[in-house]
């Protein structure tokens, strides 16, 4: 392990292979990941039926705080549920207030509007919620993975292995990316 | 539901993100997939510790046999206990005498040397046996993604999500890949 650490949290209907990859990559990286249940630590049923046990409920997992990075994975069940949540605002705002890192992808940045989170930043996100993010004020870009200060997102499925790669990346180092990448067989 | 199916086999190990990409986009390209745990319906521990509940046994899971795929993923402790199954052998043994589609990625592939599977055939893999591979008389490619015949596969998590959409052209053709390549948000 690194020391650093990172939360991710995932309710149903998150996506599970943005939720995956993230975990993975990170892990790959040394960073030290809890994955959190929102509501318990029961089994989470994701969007396309992967049924993944978190390692607590986010209640426990809170108990660890901070966290270096706190993510978001998309897949609208899981972000909408993310984004209605009032224990999460709370750990963003926190995290927001402590310069930390928090990172989201897809549907995922939905929570960062409802909360009020990094107002007029630079983000990406699914499509699907482009024209909510613009109307709240965040500066809105079609690249694949965003990086805004301490604020990362990204599109969807398609680049949950690149988003991954910059998590790593923002917190161990470019070096670290690079060794991950060679066994992961990235092209 | 396309009304194509597959089937793919876990255990302890398996690298998470290889398998939960195969699952996911094959589930996108509406093929009926059948998570099987290689010896109960427990809860597997992935890799990089995430813990995926199959849908079933591979004891209950061969009852809907055949699969017009079997997808055998990586990880090192998975590929292992997939390559010295002797449940596995069966499978696979019928899968190919049947014509039917076999596809693996990383060091899945050690499964197909044991059980004596698709001999001489075009293959790759993760580089860390690709001599074993040679050795076994398979005629050996560093392509991202090999496709001969039946036999489909890939070289680890780095080109998990190509491997996905491979499996997903084989069983349901390119129209349905370009259909699930766009809202993942692939480049
Ligand atoms: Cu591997």
């Amino acid at each position: 392990m690194s020391g650093r650490t990172a939360l991710v949290i995932i309710a149903d209907g998150q996506e599970e292979l943005e939720s995956v990859a993230a975990i993975d990559i990170l892990r790959r990286g040394k960073v030290d990941v809890t994955v959190s249940g929102l509501e318990s630590g029961d089994p989470i049923a994701c969007s396309r039926g992967v049924v993944i046990v978190p390692d607590a409920s986010l209640s426990t997992a809170t108990a660890k705080c901070p966290y270096d990075m706190i993510v978001l994975p998309g897949g609208l069940g899981g972000a909408k549920a993310n984004a209605s949540s009032a224990v999460v605002k709370g750990l963003l705002t926190d995290q927001e207030k402590g310069g930390r890192y928090i990172a989201s992808i897809c549907a995922g940045p939905m929570a960062l509007i409802s909360h009020g989170i990094a107002k007029g930043k630079r983000v990406t996100s699914h499509p699907c919620i482009m024209n909510e993010l613009k109307d709240a004020g965040y500066e809105y870009s079609e690249d694949r993975v965003v990086v805004d200060g301490t604020l990362i997102t990204s599109r969807g499925p398609g680049s949950a292995v690149e988003f991954g790669l910059a998590l790593v990346e923002a917190l161990e180092g470019k070096d670290v990316v690079a060794s991950v990448s060679g066994p992961m067989m990235l092209p």
